[in-house]
């Protein structure tokens, strides 16, 4: 099958062999196919959609174009958390650690923030000396030595969708269901992994903001998971609204670290036990999510998440000593409360808005190229269903000293909705879905 | 609008302001648009369609990135005929030389052969001498001394076409009506007409075998001729048996010389006429078909027409006396009957069949840089409805002495179907559309 004929195939809706993909792809991955190619494929696609065969195809292709962290036996199993993304999602930093000190390994690719959401990179990135630029070869030795490892998509691992992300980002590619379950999976599947859990956010703040593309997305996920020989469970969770109180990368590594000494926002927590009960799970650690949810509470309570936190820290070129000193952390600030216009009920939190305030503030970047100002951020003081007070603070600006942030407080002000009476409002934590291989 | 919002609109089924389509295809013919962004948009077009705004900002744009054929007050009234393609097809051939002797000017841009269809440029260009490659300068000079002028796309006209269709060709976006339609007239409209007939052809030796998506292109060609302020008529012709007797390039002008000197076949006779008749009515030289026909008819009769063909194959570098000389004009040939296996009525003549066995034959090509033998071709001697006996030639292989044309003539006999009764067959003319500048 030439590659005309291929792409002709799939825009008139006709199955492509899944060899014939395969070899699209990884010739794309080499190099051999121009972009201008690939484009009009991606164009089919975003119409057609892929049928499992061809999807696994494509995602097994972008997986094998780089290194893999395969294993030396014997290890722990291993397992790990993906988000589509969110404002004022720091789940996978409490995660990684507790998870870890529960006795499996998490090695975890992760990814930078851009648009509104922000990366759990660029937050771990807050912390002075961590490198996120790890080989495949270093983050093996971490993961060994620490039972987790954070590294970034280097050109090591899955160069064909680092090649690919850039032309779908440029060709209106990029919101396909298919194309984005294939990018996600290459690059968490290339970690080698026995159980992999999908938090996709729905909401005002997501990437999927209607709750059907979002149960497309988490449904073809675990399929596709399952079809690479992973176990998967995805779960819908809320994203009408920042996920705790603090949006802004090192703002939100010690809100992290809070949860893991026992404290930090109920919402963050009931989402992290979920979350990461569902690893131990699926990573044979318990038999049921209640007793999941234990070890991982007495994770918190005996300190050893903090521990393997701070162990990662180190290991990652860190000092985690600078976790108790914020001041140091986060650089100069003064902060500028957002009051609220009239008293009533929080209705909703238009979360985009939220987190296209930090972009303006600084905290998060539009373009990839762009720098981020690691320090500063927002805490934010009421969620959708609670009752404000007139002129009360709403959200808290972190901002430098003689920084002009009048823009982000009028965006952040228009963000909260308040009415006379609350509006039903979605759980946290909406739907459930697995899948396992056959 | 950036390139990307602008595909995302059109993907999405939303209208591209006009002006903003027209910004991205002069980018893209300037090469400042990427080749990928441009296949992402086809393919959406492909899906999407362009309205009818849309699509005479695209047209126009592509016939403004190259020369166009203005005219130098006072001058004739200028009209021409374009068809979609087809199996011995040298109606304009007849065309151009008649309705120039019946007073007016007939600048055509032509293409070469492709495929199973064959181009008038391959075929004009089987005369020893007579130069394709004209200037517009160079097409502006013999137009004004002959009334007529023949010219390839060169790198001057509608050099946004020439890369865009080159795009289309290998990313399968070649097949969708606007972007035909666009094609189409921005190369003609350069020609700056005050009249153009388009002929459509239909059936199994067409670009559109069905007959809906034949009417499609024509009403979207008619409409947008008049959206850009040209008056134009289409016709559906029928396209399920190759036209007149002649296929090959060199036969097919000698054909076309016949028709001038009154004799050729019926069905070339019929289409040349009404195509003719609908011009001279556009160009003001009658009032109505029926007299238009009877001008063609009178240039056939007084030689007015075949004088001027002579005098355009001379202002074009031929010798018109090549004509006269077959044996010379073809050089060394020898022909080969294809018989019929079986008595009964030849039913239908699978034409896209008789048009790849000329490739084979090497009369045509199938990738644009090979090389053609103008002097080979068949000569066709019965059409659908006619009765066969069996045994007898239903079409002649002229070919060169020693050529193995088994494989040629296998092709051609599969070709024609025969059966013991006749079967319904669409007339030559099938369906006439118009439209005029509002």
């Amino acid at each position: 099958m030439t590659p005309y004929e291929l792409i002709r195939t799939k825009r008139d809706g006709g199955s492509v062999p899944p060899e014939a993909l395969g070899d699209f792809v990884a010739a794309y991955g080499r190099g051999e196919i121009p972009d201008y190619q690939m484009a009009a494929l991606c164009m089919a696609v975003f119409y057609r959609g892929l049928d499992p065969l061809e999807l696994r195809a494509w995602a097994e292709t972008m997986l094998h174009s780089g290194a893999t962290l395969r294993r030396r036996a014997p290890s722990p199993l291993r397992v790990d958390k993906h988000s589509t993304g969110g404002v004022g999602d720091k789940v996978s930093i409490c995660l990684v650690p507790l998870v870890a000190a529960c006795g499996l390994a998490v090695p975890t690719v992760v990814g930078r923030g851009l648009g509104h959401t922000g990366g759990t990179l660029d937050k771990l990135g807050a912390i002075p000396g961590f490198r996120t630029d790890l080989s495949v070869a270093e983050a093996g030795v971490v993961l060994d030595e620490v039972g987790a490892c954070v590294l970034g998509q280097t050109e090591e691992i899955d160069p064909a969708d680092r090649r690919l992300y850039a032309l779908r980002d440029v060709t209106a590619t990029v919101d396909s269901i298919p194309l984005i379950a294939a990018s996600i999976l290459s690059k968490k599947l290339a970690e080698d992994l026995d159980g992999l859990v999908l938090d996709v956010t729905v909401g005002s703040g997501a990437f999927m903001r209607r709750r059907e593309e979002a149960e497309q997305l988490a449904r073809t996920l675990v399929d596709l998971a399952a079809d690479m020989g992973c176990p998967a469970v995805a779960w819908l969770t809320s994203m009408d609204a920042p996920l705790g109180a603090a949006v802004g990368n090192a703002l939100e590594v010690l809100e992290a670290v809070e949860l893991l000494q026992g404290g930090g926002p109920a919402d963050l927590r009931e989402v992290t036990l979920r979350l990461g009960a569902e690893m131990l799970v699926l990573g044979r650690q318990a038999g049921s999510i209640d007793e999941a949810e234990r070890r991982l509470e007495a994770a918190i309570t005996d300190g050893s998440g903090l521990a393997r936190f701070h162990a990662l820290v180190r290991a990652q070129g860190g000092d985690p000593a600078v976790l108790d000193r914020p001041a140091e952390l986060l650089g100069p600030l003064v902060t500028t409360e957002v009051p609220a216009a009239h008293a009533g009920v929080l209705t909703a939190v238009d979360t985009l808005a939220v987190g296209l305030a930090a972009v303006v503030l600084g905290a998060g970047r539009t373009r990839s190229d762009a720098t981020i100002d690691p320090g500063v951020g927002f805490t934010v003081r009421r969620h959708p269903g609670e009752r404000v007070e007139r002129g009360e603070p709403l959200v808290l600006v972190h901002h430098r000293p003689g920084r002009d942030v009048d823009e982000v407080c009028h965006r952040l002000a228009a963000a909260f909705r308040i009415a006379d009476q609350a509006a039903p409002t979605l759980p946290l934590l909406i739907a459930r879905m697995e899948a396992r291989p056959r």
